[in-house]
């Protein structure tokens, strides 16, 4: 009697499913779009399966067009905190810088920060892992000429001082834009090489960021 | 015995405070400056002495200069809910429309309602009554040429239909500066009748504001 | 032989062909579509037959897309002066306004005025016949909350003015915009009733502009 | 008597003035500025004098503050033409990207070299040698991160690539700024190295200023 009762408890173990860490994409337009079929969250899903680690982690994106660090923090309690994530990827700056010329409503640097901050803390409260992200690009000049280039070089400075100083992982995806950009971009073409539109991703640029973000990913314990 | 029971019930009765109702005024720097010495808030307190409902109500500021709509949500929590008002005045949207032509940092139309939109069903939800307030002015001008008049009356508009459709009381700030403005402004200078610099109140704003705002509140049982 | 030289004499007047006058359509992209089929140039044209007074004007558009009045500036010697014209319909003023949202190059108010005195000088010196219009519309809300409102009627206040004290004929554009769209826009459509795109005239904004133009066209000896 | 005739004409030519070569600087509030006491050009006519060519040239400010490219043209007549200059630097383009985003009243990009060029033809036209000049800074980050590094950079390039292409001499001031910056900031600040205020010059960007004029302009025959 004994000896069947260990063996089940055994069978149990064995089966039971492994928590899977859930990972939240929370973004703007590109992480929407990155949710589709061939957008970056497929690929970090694919890369996943890849190394075998497909019953480690689970992703979900919560992306929306034309998000802003404030619009995060808008839809933050839902979209965040109450789906119990382990793991969130912020990558979001974009539309804070861009919308300060579109439309007037971008978001002042030290709101910023500041927004940013209150969503890193209550992460933390509760036990989530975030992982930030530099925003990548609006325009794919690469030598300095995009109307955003300074603005956007300011806010992701912002967020990498402030990953190192709260010991965040940060995946700088602006950075891995410019030096592909450095390398892939003879023509000094303004969209093409990474995005369809100067700011949107196409495959290359999915890719690209898929990488990224799977190489910070798997590391988180 | 029973005479003396009932003594102590009246007297007990008698000494007991009543609960005031705590109003707060929850807004960007007018409001800032409305909890000083002149401020409106200052004012609505002399108002509500003179009534002798001093034992009714209290009055606290909650205004930060160069808040928009998503800075006050920004600080909802900890400014208004943590607090247990029982009246909550919200005198917001000249920064939301201004900003977007000084800084690029205002707030778009249809997220100025749903930011204001989800703190009411938050005040709701909490049995706290909000009472809504069109923005004042930017530029005293009264003949429809103040830079900012179009935008302003296009965010008024939103508050006065979203206050009819849910039953919120209202206090058309913009609609008493502009009639205000139409009998007192003979000269049609820019500021200077009712505020300092376009947009902040001198003494004139601080009390027509008060005395609309005391009105307002008194009705709310 | 008096006789025969006398009515040879008469024929030669009667064939000679009458001076007309050349009125040139200076402005944006509204005048450049004006000199289309159904534009409000060809609309005047058509006023003017119907008035039998074709053999006193022709009509000639110098409108082009997105310009503002230092483009107008820009051009005023090759497309102006240098077309010897007697009248020039000046129609400018929604791009100054419009362009500092969209794309942050509108026209500052003290400069808008300063280039436009500047053409009008030049063109009396000339004795060529200015005539000045106000900015028609961006947008056709009739309640005073279309967003440029209190700028367009800022710099349509100065064109005014200026008309007046400097004896200039005026078409009042603006005026004539918000009338009809008083009595003629009961749903508060922000366009469609006499633009297409807010900005651009449909059918009905050509003719009611061709109408004002005429008007103030005919009048003048 | 051919003798005396011989002396007379080296006493006329002795005494005879040597016409000095007439340079106008054309620009905005720098240039302004820049023929006060300590400015750029009072510094450039100490160089010149320095290198004992005060007999050669001289020099005459016409800087206006706020001055786009296009209010250059406002005035091109009367400041330039109207002044018979030998040569003319340009300095010009911080405001036509500045006031994008202060008042919504720069320049697009293509009308910044259209109106450029118009004036440059027309110089040529008349035989005065044009210099051109890069803009120099709008904040003194020398990390790419002040607000319109990009924007300031395209228009540069725009400068740097016609004057190349239409050989004429160019004083890339943005360039010498930037590699001074490099140099002479260690703490990355914001302004106080070469301006007082991010854009407006103080006595060391006065100095280089000069420097880099004296040494284009010297060279011109």
């Amino acid at each position: 009697m004994k000896y069947f009762v260990t063996i089940a408890v055994l069978a149990l173990f064995a089966f039971q499913p492994i928590k899977k860490k859930k990972v939240i994409f929370f973004g703007d337009s590109i992480t929407q779009q990155g949710a589709g079929p061939n957008g970056y969250i497929s690929k970090v899903d694919s890369l996943c399966r890849s190394d075998k680690m497909q019953n480690d982690f689970e992703f979900v994106g919560k992306g929306v067009g034309g998000n802003r660090v404030y619009d995060l923090f808008y839809r933050f309690q839902e979209d965040v905190l109450d789906q119990n994530p382990d793991i969130v990827v912020v990558y979001i700056g974009i539309n804070d810088v861009w919308h300060k010329t579109t439309s007037g409503t971008g978001t002042e640097y030290k709101k910023f920060g500041a927004f940013y901050d209150k969503m890193i803390n209550k992460m933390k409260e509760r036990g989530i892992q975030p992982v930030m992200c530099t925003p990548s690009v609006i325009g794919e000049f690469n030598d300095d000429t995009n109307l955003q280039d300074g603005d956007l070089n300011f806010y992701a400075k912002w967020i990498r001082e402030y990953a190192t100083k709260n010991n965040i992982p940060l995946i700088d995806l602006r950075k891995s834009f410019m030096d592909y950009l450095d390398k892939n971009n003879p023509q000094n073409e303004e969209k093409g090489i990474l995005t369809t539109d100067r700011v949107h991703l196409n495959n290359a640029g999915n890719l690209l960021v898929a990488q990224d973000m799977w190489t910070a990913v798997k590391k988180i314990k």
